[in-house]
């Protein structure tokens, strides 16, 4: 037997422990390991293995269900945690490049153990080091090689107290003292401190700090990026001029130490400075490829623009266990029935199901979109690497941006509702914290808020769609984008017409006669239901989340991508 | 001077603090002080000053945003300020007499201060003491002047560890054994195990149990309530064959303790059994003056009745609380604007207006429903205390019920959504556990829950409401109850027909051509402004939660109680 096909043998799934929930597992209509295989795939199901038990086997990663760990003990659980996660390395650099999609997984996997360990874990050896390696040039190889060895440990410091979404009115400066070739970091009040920066309350060496950027004839050349050491990295103690701590406790994610710190005319070597967009010259002089400085603001911050694709992932794990919870918990506990005999499961009870499997198919529609979603931003950080510079990578850039914007909201509201959904369901047991319902309530919380509040970001979605609609009324074009995902609003005028028909429950169950009544649901499912899968994986799909019957021949009346 | 003008002089309402939010507190159309006149009377702001500066004044009391305490230390402070609060007697009975309202208020403001310090507050000098008022007899009084003397501390059980909404279901047992003339209490097995009592997990010394009552002929006679030791007074720990314990953290209200009890073969004396409803004789014979089983257990869950009015009001506060935070955030608060010039406060964006506002309405008409619900509720209750055997008593009884099985969601769910939306308006400021909107979601979750499931209470209204419709169409009856709450269903075909028209701003600023479009919502409303109140206080709270103007002498097509 080769070491392959050991290895593939591997993917077996376990079978689940006897218990209660034996007599509806009993009942499926579909073999739940074929659904496991069909969904995961031989490799995802060996990573999620490997994972899950590396943190089984480490006792540094046990904990108690509903423990009361004060807030700094949980910090320094998630750093510790974080650095044991380094030495394992999960997902060596050319596993990644072979099959992209299991870093999404990796922090799926680390998400359900605990968010704010993944986010600290991310942030460093994603957000940190992708900054310098896509923003800053070769001078900066060397920040690389350290972060890689666990020497130092770092942030992402954009936020400031008083400003979030308006990024551009961020008011840390940056100085350049040709004298001694080094910039001169600076908030000038505490409103400008920077804040809400994940690693940097406690564990933080160097920061990625965004500046206004001053040259010394007075000029500035707006917001940029500097590596900026604020601690000791062998006692953690502040550097000089650095005030540095903890913003305190959070609803939730409180693993991770979210940090602010305040600049008092700190120095930092020139070139520090991250170059790709913009660089200082040793005599002071400012050098940009950029001709037009919107462009290059929206290039300095694109490092942010694969935060709400994986947020959308993110609020979906959050959904999926806490269904998972309700649902057993439903299947378990028995309330009211006829006389004199048992009690009835909750799960019977239309209500309990009407509360709860919507939420399930929700569930399977985000997490199939969800992977789609992610492969096509990959497929568009490919093309920039390529420095691709055609009309649809341009066109898929604006096109993932603007889905972004309105996943992100899709993904976290329908989590945060759901999960508020499951709480309520379980009764008393659902608001106890040793089930985990109030965990996954407050992580998933800040999905609505970073990288763009919700509400915010819907309007950059609105801003798309109008653009298009305007393009097909004022231009007489055709709507058609790169992932076809506005191609129905060609048929806006029909879709809009379409009335509910249905009478019967079969026509009821049947997609292709179903109308859209939300945008982005049927936005969502769409793209959810095509595309990255198969027709057969969609049909699939479409059976298990909903048991849906989808057997007419009819065309579909819905938009389709064709 | 007399001591009443001095008294009264006390009402008045000191200045705030200048601040930034002074810009838009100078602008207001109204003067604040007379709006907190208007709403609260003088009697109610110098209560509510003399329970603030007392807690104020206590360093007992003293506490720090977004502090991180163990639950264990959470539960010590909240039983050392309970047997304070004792200690001041901040309501004394002949003042409550005067005005019951005073002690919603007084329940509103600790509640303020911490919900967890409130309810075991209430639990034991409320719940505990009256349950053992008025289910128990002469020979309880003893317990009644020992809870008075904080010599004990006491607990409602009821609810079992699988049984919570089919409360006739309880499983725990009280078996009378003549020989020794005591009730022998028993958990048969761990699911029985008295499960969520409040002031059972660590500091109560008695508890009210209900349990299964059988009589030496082994015939049961239902749920019945017994005084239960539980803890020695004096040094806490379990009596013999009493396991009892916390049942853990919970998602807020951690200063309540929560806890379980599983009893095995307890002995307490005959006269344990709270016996207004049923009693044994010394022989073990069984009496009572019910002769319907069914009317014997309502009677004996009577107790349970205002709780989902509090409830309500309880919800309603935590909404206020968490409007306050928002909207002064929201003031202050400033992000992008004009180029070059000041930002401008979020608020006065139409977006967070739309966020906000509609609660801040809710606010207004929730604060005065529950105030005129509660002395509906408060002259049932004067009903029953006389005796009052009428039919306007008895459909007062089902309309309270149904009313209140339907303004605890409506409250509930309200303060549930509209907290979430101001923790989300706030950014990330909001998910700082220091600015305390995720306490308050935390500590209303269980109102969603306790005294009944929200989805599950509903049942109970529609029923009421269909018994009416019933009424109506099969009886040819006319709706009216004694309340006047659903009389506007004589109406229904024509509020079914009627649709919205206006298309003018004014239009839709007048009430009177308000189209109802949520039931409930229009419920709540029109109790919110009538009956209670006077008409100029409805057109006034109008005025001043929506700055409706409603000057049309026009009859309002509404249904009204005239």
């Amino acid at each position: 037997m080769s070491l392959l096909t050991s290895s593939k043998m591997s993917a077996a799934v376990s079978d689940l422990p006897s218990g209660p929930l034996d007599i509806y597992r009993s009942k499926a209509s579909f073999n739940w390991k074929d659904m496991v295989h069909f969904i995961e795939g031989d490799d995802i199901i060996i990573l999620k293995q490997k994972v899950f038990q590396t943190l089984e086997n480490d006792p540094l990663f046990a904990r108690c269900p509903g423990e009361d760990l004060p807030v700094e003990r949980m910090r320094e659980l998630a750093f510790l945690r974080v650095k044991q996660l380094f030495r394992y390395d999960l997902l060596p650099e050319d596993e990644f490049y072979a099959n992209p999609f299991k870093y999404v997984i990796l922090n799926d996997c680390l998400g359900m153990y605990d968010w704010g360990v993944s986010a600290k874990f991310f942030l460093n050896k994603g957000m940190f080091y992708n900054t310098i390696a896509s923003t800053g040039s070769e001078r900066h190889s060397n920040y690389l090689e350290s972060i890689n060895n666990m020497m130092i440990f770092g942030c992402f410091a954009l936020t400031e107290l008083s400003h979030g979404s308006n990024t551009r009115a961020m008011r840390t400066t940056a100085t350049y003292d040709r004298n001694t070739q080094e910039f001169v970091i600076n908030s000038p009040d505490f409103e400008a401190a920077k804040f809400w920066v994940g690693n940097l309350g406690k564990t933080a060496t160097h920061a990625v700090v965004y500046a206004q950027l001053y040259t010394p004839d007075q000029v500035c050349h707006g917001l940029h990026s500097f590596i900026v050491p604020v601690r000791d990295p062998k006692t953690l103690l502040a550097l000089p001029g650095v005030m540095v701590g903890d913003i305190g406790k959070k609803l939730g994610q409180n693993g991770l130490d979210n940090g602010f710190a305040m600049f008092h005319n700190v120095r930092i070597p020139r070139e520090n400075l991250l170059n790709s967009t913009g660089d200082v010259t040793p005599e002071g002089h400012y050098v940009t490829p950029f001709k037009n400085p919107n462009k290059r603001f929206g290039a300095s911050l694109g490092a942010l623009s694969g935060g709400r694709v994986s947020i959308t992932r993110m609020a979906a794990v959050n959904l999926n266990l806490a269904l998972v919870i309700a649902i057993r918990f439903s299947a378990t506990r028995r309330q009211f029935g006829p006389k004199d005999t048992e009690e009835i499961p909750v799960l019977e009870y239309q209500l309990q199901q009407w509360r709860l499997i919507p939420y399930l198919a929700a569930a399977y529609a985000l997490e199939n979109f969800t992977k789609s979603f992610y492969m096509n931003y990959v497929e568009f950080q490919i093309g920039l690497l390529q420095k691709d510079k055609s009309e649809r990578q341009s066109e898929l850039g604006r096109e993932i941006h603007a889905m972004s914007c309105a996943s992100k909201p899709l993904g976290s509201w329908t989590a945060q509702r759901g999960i508020q959904e499951c709480r309520e369901a379980c009764g008393g047991h659902g608001y106890l914290a040793m089930n985990r319902l109030g965990d996954l309530r407050s992580d998933n919380d800040p999905n609505c808020t970073y990288e763009g509040d919700n509400n915010v970001l819907l309007q950059q979605t609105s801003t798309y769609l109008l653009s298009w609609l305007n393009h097909k009324q004022h231009k007489s074009g055709r709507i058609e984008s790169p992932l076809h995902t506005v191609d129905f609003l060609n048929d806006f005028h029909q879709i809009l017409e379409t009335r509910f028909t249905a009478s019967t429950k079969e026509e009821c169950m049947d997609s292709c006669l179903w109308q859209p009544t939300n945008g982005w649901y049927v936005f969502c499912w769409t793209r959810a239901t095509r595309g990255y899968s198969s027709k057969g994986a969609r049909r699939a799909s479409l059976k298990l989340a909903t048991t849906v019957k989808c057997t007419t021949a009819a065309p579909c009346p819905w938009p389709t991508s064709s």
